[in-house]
C-alpha cells in the first residue's frame, strides 16, 4: 500500500464515547449550560478526535508554512512579482514576518517546507527542502502539474505532519506562501463546491476592479480548460465528481497537495489541525474529498476576507473561531486562533464542577 | 475636584501622530497592506492611545471581576438563587471558574473585587473588598442605589484601575458576576440607546421563553418607573438625555457604576481596556456618557449572545474581536480576546519592513 492509501486507512471517526463524555463534563462545570457557546463544541470534537475526556491540550503547537509558485502567474492575475515568494521564505527564516511574530506569541515553532518555490533556496535552519517541482504550470494552457508531482506533494505533506509530531508538536497550523495562490485557491474551490468562478475568486493581496475581473475570467478559462466548470443548469448542491486528485493536478498549486496531505497526515495520528484561510480552506477540501473523516480534527482557525473561503469552510461545515478581515496568509489567521481552542480544551482540564465547587445549581422549579 | 471629576480631566484624545506613525509603519511592513484587517485598527489606536508608535505591549493583563447583587432578582428574572453569586466569587478564588482558566493561559492576575456582594465576605489573597451595599434596591420599586453609593462605586473602579496599573498590569480586562446582572444591564443599555426593552434584554444564563417575556416587562416596569423609556413616537437615534449618574442610580448595578469608574481610571493612565460582555457594554455605555475619549482605549473583546450587547457595541462604535456565542461573563470572552489584542502590537514591533528585509513590492504599473 502506498502512503497516502495507508494513512487513509488509518484515519478513523470521532469517538462517540469521549464526546458524550466531554458534553457531560461541559454540563457539569461551574457555568451556565452552553456559555462557552462554539467553544464548547471545539472542545467535544478534539475529545472525539483524541478518543479521551478531556482530550491533551494542543500544544505545543507547530505551523508548517508550505511554499510554492504558480504558473498561472504568467497571466497576469497579481501585481506582486513571483520573486517575493522567495524573499518572503528568506523573511520567515529570518523570523521578520508575521507568522514569525504570531508565532512567538503562542510558542508554536515555524517551519517552512519548499514543495514548489520557483528559485532554487539555500539550506537554511527551519527550511525543509522538499521541492517537488520549480512551480506549477499555468492551469489555463494545461494542467498544473502531473500525477506524480501531485501524489508527492500530498505524500511530502503526510510526511511533515509525521516530522512534526515526531518532534513533539501536538497541534499543528497550516501556512502557506504563494504569489497567485488565491487564484489556484479560486480554481480549486470552484471545482470542490460547484460554485461559479464569481462566487469564489476574490481580491488576494488586494488588487484594483480590473485585475480582479480578470483574475475572475482566468480561474473560468482553467476550469474550462479541464472540464472542470460547473454548467449553472447542472444538479445544485455539489460539485466536481471528479477523483480529488485528478482536480490537483488540473488546477492546484503544490503548496495546497501538500496541506492536502498534512491534514490527512495529522489526522491519522489523531493530533488536531488549525487551518489557516483560503489556501488551506482549498486544500481542506481535497483531504475531505479524499477522506471525509480526515476533517475531524480540524478547526478553521478563521474566516478570511477571500469570498472564496466562506465558500469552502461552509462546505467544509466548519465555524471559524476569528472573523477579522485578515487576508495575510503565512498561518497568521490559525495562529491568531489556536489560544481560543486552547482555551476550550483547558476548560475540561482546569475548570471545578458545581459539587467539587460548592456551588448551586439553578433551581428547575423557578422560573 | 473630587476624584471622577479630576480623572475626567486626565483623560484626553486618542494622539493623532502617533496614530498616523503606526498607519505609516503598517504599510510599510512585508505584508499586502490592510491584511490583519480589524487588528490594523487596533494597533492604530493603541499608538494614539500610549502618544507613541510602537505602543507599549499590552502585558501582563490584569482582569478585576466585579462582583455585586441586584435587587431585582426579588422579581424573578433568572431561575439561579442570589446566593450563587458569593459561591462563584470563593470558586473564582479558589481558581476553580473559566475566568481562572483562561487568565492563567495568558498570564493575566485575576482580582475580584466585591463592590455588592449580598453576603458577607471573609478576606481572602485576591478579593478586594470595596462592598459599597449588600447590592442594590429593586429598580423597579425605586431606585437601585443612592447618589452617593453611585459615586462611590465609580471611584472604587477609578481606584482599583490605578491600583492594578501601579503594581504593573498594562492592559487592564473587565469582568463580572452578579445573579440577575443581565436584567440590570438590559435596563442600563435601554436607558442610554434609546432601544426598547424587548430589543435588549436576553437570556442571560439560558432563561426559558415565559422568563424571557417576564424579565422583558420587569425591564420595561423599571424603565418606566423612572421615566426612562424612550417614546416609540420620540426623536430616533439616542437614548438617555439625563445625566449617566441619574441613569446608574435608577437602574444600575454596582459592578457596572465601578467597571464604568475602571474604564474612566484605565483612559486617565492611557492603559488599554478590553472589554468583556454585556455588563461591560452597559458599564462602557456609562463612561462614554460621562467622558466619550474614555472609549479611544478600549478594545470589545467579544460580542456575547446577548441582543442588548450587541446593541452597546453598535452604540459604542466598537468592533468585537471574538465572536463565538459566548454568554458566561467573569471576563471570559475579554481574556480570550486578549492574544489578538497583543498581536495586534506584536506586529509593529517585531515584524520587518519591505526595505529591511529586501522584499519586493507590489509593481504599481503592473495589473
Amino acid at each position: 500500500m502506498n502512503l497516502i492509501d495507508e494513512t487513509i486507512a488509518a484515519i478513523g471517526p470521532l469517538d462517540e464515547a469521549a464526546m458524550r463524555d466531554a458534553r457531560d463534563h461541559q454540563a457539569r462545570l461551574t457555568k451556565p449550560p452552553g456559555s462557552l457557546g462554539v467553544l464548547e463544541e471545539v472542545s467535544v470534537r478534539l475529545a472525539g478526535l483524541a478518543g479521551q475526556c478531556p482530550p491533551p491540550l494542543p500544544e505545543p503547537a507547530a505551523v508548517a508554512v508550505f511554499a510554492a509558485d504558480h504558473g498561472v502567474h504568467a497571466q497576469g492575475v497579481t501585481p506582486w512579482p513571483q520573486e517575493v515568494t522567495a524573499q518572503m521564505v528568506a523573511n520567515f527564516l529570518a523570523g521578520g514576518a508575521v507568522v514569525n511574530a504570531f508565532a512567538g506569541q503562542v510558542g508554536a515553532r515555524v517551519s517552512v517546507v519548499d514543495v514548489g518555490v520557483a528559485t532554487e533556496l539555500d539550506a537554511a535552519p527551519g527550511l525543509l527542502r522538499r521541492k517537488i517541482a520549480p512551480g506549477t504550470a499555468d492551469m489555463t494552457a494545461g494542467p498544473a502539474m502531473t500525477a506524480d508531482e501531485a501524489r508527492r506533494a500530498v505524500e511530502t505533506g503526510i510526511q511533515v505532519a509525521r516530522e512534526l509530531v515526531a518532534e513533539g508538536a501536538r497541534c499543528l497550523i497550516t501556512g502557506d506562501m504563494g504569489i497567485a495562490n488565491t487564484t489556484a485557491s479560486a480554481a480549486l474551490i470552484a471545482a470542490f463546491t460547484g460554485l461559479p468562478p464569481e462566487r469564489v475568486t476574490g481580491r488576494g493581496t488586494g488588487i484594483d476592479d480590473a485585475t480582479h475581473a480578470h483574475k475572475v475570467e482566468i480561474v473560468r478559462t482553467a476550469l474550462t480548460q479541464h472540464g472542470l466548470l460547473k454548467e449553472p443548469s447542472g444538479p445544485k448542491g455539489h460539485g466536481s465528481l471528479r477523483p480529488p486528485m485528478e482536480v490537483l493536478v488540473a488546477v492546484g498549486g503544490l503548496e495546497h497537495a501538500a496541506i492536502a496531505g498534512f491534514v490527512l497526515g495529522a489526522a491519522a495520528l489523531r493530533v488536531p489541525v488549525v487551518l489557516d484561510g483560503v489556501i488551506a480552506g482549498a486544500a481542506a477540501l481535497a483531504a475531505a474529498a479524499l477522506c471525509p473523516d480526515a476533517l475531524g480534527g480540524c478547526v478553521a482557525g478563521h474566516r478570511s476576507a477571500e469570498p472564496g473561503h466562506a465558500a469552502a469552510v461552509d462546505a467544509l461545515g466548519l465555524r471559524p473561531l476569528v472573523d477579522l478581515e485578515l487576508r495575510l496568509g503565512e498561518g497568521t489567521g490559525a495562529l491568531l486562533a489556536l489560544p481560543l481552542v486552547q482555551g476550550a480544551v483547558r476548560v475540561l482540564h482546569e475548570v471545578a464542577t458545581f459539587d467539587s465547587a460548592g456551588v448551586s445549581e439553578k433551581d428547575a422549579g423557578q422560573p
